[in-house]
């Protein structure tokens, strides 16, 4: 993949919403916003491989901070990004040569095209979690112990703020997202930036080019009106959980997130449930009490009607839904890592986690 | 005054607590700072006249965000408000050349000699409100038009925070106090950066050698056990609005702020009483039903003991104070300023601004 055309956009919208187990913001508002992009501006966002990037070069993690609910609601404004990289540029004395993807799961993957093609940056092919995650740290840059300072939001009143100094990565998630709840519950972030020798050690690469083939499935599905499930678990080495209709949910946007959990019921067989709880993203999956699948792994629900990929702030009762679980890349699953993504982290100290079979890449 | 050394503190810290109205952060915690560094560096805090600054000298306001509730409780670190300058130089990329003092009332007067100190730099004779203020936008800067940011706030675990961007003084106020929060409640502040030129339109000179002023007379009224009250009063153009005891006082610490109201009683007439509110600082007296003092104009509390000025964080039943009502600065009674820091920006909209005769300096 060496670019990323209007052509494609469909494509990576949806692949992105697979890879973003319910989370990493709605791709719906950032599909358009991409789109308007290409179209008023022409041309394509350039994507180059990590291993073009020359080690010196300096970058810049693009994506949102916030619950999905809001970002579902409240559009940026359209420069916030540029205004991050500009006020990061400022503060290093260093021009910024590419955009990393900080997040390729949900809309969080489509912002830093939007803000490649709006800076004419080229946009590296990857990025540091090969899903989504709720939380600022969850990722291989913070794993594997970049910097997260300087770090910068951005509201859609064009105020820029930067994290000069941070003694730790829970910190920068602290006091983000306090200033995210303050900037209206969801805010455009820059945070890490780095030089080519850092990304490269760290970046899980080929992340993009995988939402553009799981979006393709989906959209060759629709054509044929066939449904894509099994065909994205092959493709994603990962299998179909179980299908049903979403016969609970609760839900609560609380501390910036989207917390809560669903049922869902088998059909013809209301004995048969698969439950899920979620933080922004799908956490952990029970089927009739046991766990099926657990983050860092992957749990995706596709509407059966369409092979949409469903968010947690689209979730409603009576949704028709195939549920896909994906084995997280290997990247995840270090024992370093575990202790950031696995589900202790998340507040689940009794679960250990049991890896599916094999590696999303 | 060309110098701050261990001989003049303790008349500052009263003179400061005098021109803080009750609020600027509790002074003997900064007093003890200043006193200690004073005694471990050796030396001066070397002061400087607003006119002796180069009009392209780079500056730095300093001082501390928070609820004088909490810096009473939470001490600094210590190293917070060099982290702030040496992030604001890396930031604009020059060399601040003197710190201005924000806000002569309180401990902020004396934490940028703390400061000063620190970094071998001079401190300017004066600040930008005469007294104290709750609220970042209540002062000459803001009122003036310098702009707020570079805005600055750091924590005790050496985290600095950079608001690069700012669309106005109450985002810097709204964006800064959720921050403040987050860091305990307390915060070092820098802000506003300038040059020499916009200080000098601006500043309210002199205001610190008049803390040093006003601390001799409580000083030497201690020696000759006499009450100063009327000496002071003088001294600022103002008079002693009424004498009693505290007997009653509600107060809560809210949104960041220390909040409340008091009633003073009379000795030997429990029907004379003089009310109080205050938002940090001493806001509105009402003698007996009648308004005597309203902001900007100061209203400062000093026990009958020793003449100590009162903070609203040590309030309590039973103290027995004179309460000073002192003319504000001319600079705080223009039209445009009334509209920042009268009796409307506090939320009393059916309050009209009733000046004191003469001004504070």
């Amino acid at each position: 993949m060496n670019e990323v055309t209007l052509a494609d956009v469909e494509a990576i919208a949806i692949g992105a919403g697979v890879l973003g187990t319910g989370g990493g913001g709605n791709t719906y508002m950032g599909k358009i916003w991409l789109k308007r992009e290409l179209k008023e501006r022409g041309g394509c966002v350039q994507i180059i491989q990590a291993d073009e990037v020359a080690d010196d070069d300096f970058l810049c993690s693009l994506g949102t901070m916030g619950a999905p609910t809001v970002s579902n609601e409240k559009p940026m404004q359209g420069d916030e990004l540029v205004n991050i990289v500009r006020a990061l540029e400022h503060h290093t004395h260093e021009k910024v040569k590419a955009i990393i993807i900080g997040e390729i799961g949900g809309s969080n993957s489509l912002k830093p095209l939007i803000a490649g093609l709006q800076l004419g940056l080229p946009v590296i092919d990857g990025d540091a979690m090969g899903r989504a995650f709720p939380e600022l740290q969850m990722d291989t840059f913070s794993i594997g112990g970049v910097p997260h300072h300087p770090m910068a939001l951005g509201d859609s009143y064009g105020n820029v703020v930067i994290f000069h100094q941070l003694d730790s990565a829970l910190r920068a998630e602290q006091y983000g997202r306090t200033l995210t709840i303050d900037m209206g519950g969801s805010a455009a972030l820059g945070m890490p930036v780095m030089h080519g020798r850092d990304m490269k050690k760290h970046l899980i690469r080929n992340t993009l080019s995988l939402t553009k083939k799981i979006g393709d499935v989906v959209l060759a599905a629709r054509k044929k009106n066939t449904e894509p499930s099994d065909e994205i678990a092959e493709l994603c080495k990962g299998h179909v959980l179980f299908r049903g209709k979403i016969s609970d949910v609760e839900r609560r946007t609380v501390k910036g997130f989207a917390r809560g959990r669903m049922t869902i019921t088998a059909f013809g067989n209301s004995n048969d449930k698969l439950e899920l709880v979620f933080q922004n993203e799908n956490l952990i999956a029970w089927h009739n009490g046991d766990i099926v699948a657990t983050v860092p792994d992957l749990i995706t629900l596709l509407n059966l009607e369409d092979g949409e990929p469903i968010g947690t702030e689209m979730l409603r009762y009576g949704l028709r839904v195939a549920v896909l679980g994906m084995p997280a890349p290997k990247e995840l699953k270090t024992e370093k890592a575990l202790e950031v993504v696995g589900p202790k982290a998340f507040g689940y100290p009794e679960i250990t986690f049991a890896p599916m079979p094999g590696n999303l890449l």
